[in-house]
């Protein structure tokens, strides 16, 4: 195997954690914050799914906004312009993990060039990242808004090869959405899985190289491998 | 508007009740029936939707088998090849929901040219069509399997155009699938979503035309209009 020279990263639920969008919903609407939460993230995936196969794409700030006003009306839920707004707002101040920092830092120290590939638009992650305090450790972040269509289609994860200027054998994917290594896999990147609850791996015929807990584990595994 | 000429019907849900499999789940696995369904459909979906998406298209027997595989690892259900074949075997034998069959003479009593889209394949259409007693009304059956790739990708919508030889202004599209409505609807049909629970209409910017509660409101609803 050729040594990694760039590792890219997913955003949402790899680098970033989604928690406090959960914790607004169930302050917002006390005793369906979960219910809402889940049923917005599975339509908002959906909807990125949906509309890339139906050439239809929209940013993933009003695929994300659309999947919110689907998911409320689902559950009975009132949503006014200012709840739609501190909840929407909530997505661009996410906390990191509490591992990210320490461990970017780690792999900056290898000499790996590091980059964010994500569904999210650029004026979702600008603000992410910057809120972050990441700007210093990722040197390049990628949003699929380039292409017009959503992960896993390959013409993505195309897009860090291409902005990178390094070969797809020579990049690690990481993300902690199995589908989405998978798609990097049989995109031809070295993958690795951040299985943070205990899934199943996804049976999609391309299962990731490495399946790792959390972040933390990456270095000491690049380290050994 | 032009007269239609032609209804495709969806399948799975649309014109066939998959009740049967998810209470053949709940004699395997008491207690967990409505779990596994539940998970096994979701998964069964968006791998068709992440394996269109990769360009990694396997037919839909192999992709309902994978999401099986994977709910039951998931919910720790221990599966064998009996359990399996019985419930393959049970998406090939599913009863039409009773309004059916009256519905499709009545609209062929309309002159109206009678077919089915579907995800599935060939294989597991025709057993389903014949075990149902539907050759008779419906001229054609049609599978994703000739493209690649699944609903809602345009290509699909288009091989009804092509087999029916009918404009597409001229078919009408009928899913109890609100997605697979709104694709339709975004390909250009005029589109009826059967809407059997009572779900909101998808946000996916091609709202379907119609809402009815079932099959049967369909030849009143094309009398009227």
């Amino acid at each position: 195997m050729p040594p990694l020279r760039a590792i890219v990263f997913d955003a949402y639920g790899t680098l970033f954690d989604v928690h406090s969008v959960i914790a607004l919903c169930e302050q917002l609407w006390p005793g369906k914050g979960t219910a809402l939460s889940q049923l917005w993230r599975s339509k908002q995936l959906e909807y990125t799914w949906q509309r890339s196969l139906m050439r239809r794409y929209e940013d993933f700030a009003r695929v994300t906004e659309a999947a919110l006003r689907y998911a409320c009306t689902a559950l009975g839920l009132q949503i006014d312009e200012e709840r739609r707004g501190r909840l929407m707002d909530a997505y661009r101040t996410l906390a990191t993990f509490p591992e990210v920092a320490s461990a970017l830092a780690e792999l900056r120290a290898m000499k790996l060039r590091l980059a964010i590939l994500s569904n999210g638009s650029p004026a979702m992650l600008r603000p992410l990242v910057a809120n972050a305090g990441l700007r210093g450790l990722i040197g390049t972040v990628i949003s699929v808004d380039q292409r017009k269509i959503y992960k896993p289609a390959p013409a993505v994860y195309r897009l860090a090869v291409q902005r990178l200027s390094v070969t797809k054998a020579a990049i690690g994917f990481v993300s902690s959405n199995c589908w989405d290594a998978c798609g990097a896999k049989s995109f031809g990147f070295r993958t690795f899985w951040i299985d943070r609850g205990s899934a199943p791996v996804d049976e999609l015929g391309a299962a990731p190289d490495h399946v790792i807990k959390g972040l933390d584990e990456l270095a000491k595994l690049l380290r050994r491998s």
